[in-house]
């Protein structure tokens, strides 16, 4: 099956009213979506957070991610700024996926770090609190961000 | 300050290049907009994710939630379920809070537990693999995620 195939056929059952929840046929669509990605972009002003997220993307045995730098505070004034960070990106270049990591919603609402597919679905994404709670490095606290969004679609380290 | 007040600060900072992360004064901003809300809306077909969600607004001193019954099947063939079921009841239903429960992104994301207040604006969220992956009940997946929402925030447990 595709992408379009599983969502249409949740569509069809969320229409009927038969929906049960997420099937292991569309987690693992989605983990061939995320394996089978050959060019993934990460958008940010630096280069710190691309580091951090190839670290984990190797762990897994994934492809490296490439650096799209661009200034993102514009992103930042918007309701969802770690979403409209990974549209900015979707919407200006080539990609099979985008990894984006800003605010969750309003100030002090923490972080997501969030992964769209070519066609800007919500793959999987993760959270964390405000780094003035956790207190851990930027790096940090991005691997642990990208190791639990690839985590919780079943995607495993590999090394 | 009130709310708008942080984030207009905020919007400042972004649009002047100067924004360092979240404040301490932000997350008491949300806090205290949580604390103060007399009125929480759960949106949801039958009442289960609503009597978990009221289990930890009492361990965190909080009112109640109403549950407002309606079906959602029809939040789930959208982009955000969870986020459009939020937006769905706070659109319909007096309230200061809307907490709603569903679906991430693409059938297979798993869950997001989101927490928008009287204008929309997301104040906090939690996330939660598919249940194939995690295992848990409802009740408690649905509890878990609603300490981790108030916890990221800096709320805490009263009892």
């Amino acid at each position: 099956m595709s992408l379009e195939e599983t969502i249409r056929n949740a569509c069809r059952e969320s229409m009927t009213g038969t929906r049960m929840g997420d099937t292991e046929r569309e987690l693992a669509e989605i983990r061939d979506c995320i394996r089978n990605a050959g060019a993934i972009i990460v958008p940010n002003r630096t280069g710190e957070k691309v580091s951090a997220i190839n670290v984990v993307l190797d762990e897994f045995g994934l492809v490296q991610a490439t650096h799209l730098q661009v200034r993102t505070d514009c992103c930042d004034i918007t309701r969802m700024p770690a979403l409209t960070k990974a549209l900015m990106a979707l919407d200006t270049v080539a990609c099979d996926l985008v990894i984006a990591r800003g605010r969750l919603g309003v100030p002090g609402s923490g972080s997501m770090l969030v992964i769209l597919d070519r066609k800007g679905r919500i793959l999987s994404a993760a959270l964390s609190p405000p780094h003035i709670l956790h207190g851990k490095s930027i790096a940090d606290a991005v691997q642990d961000e990208m190791r639990a969004a690839l985590g919780r679609v079943g995607l495993e380290a590999v090394r």
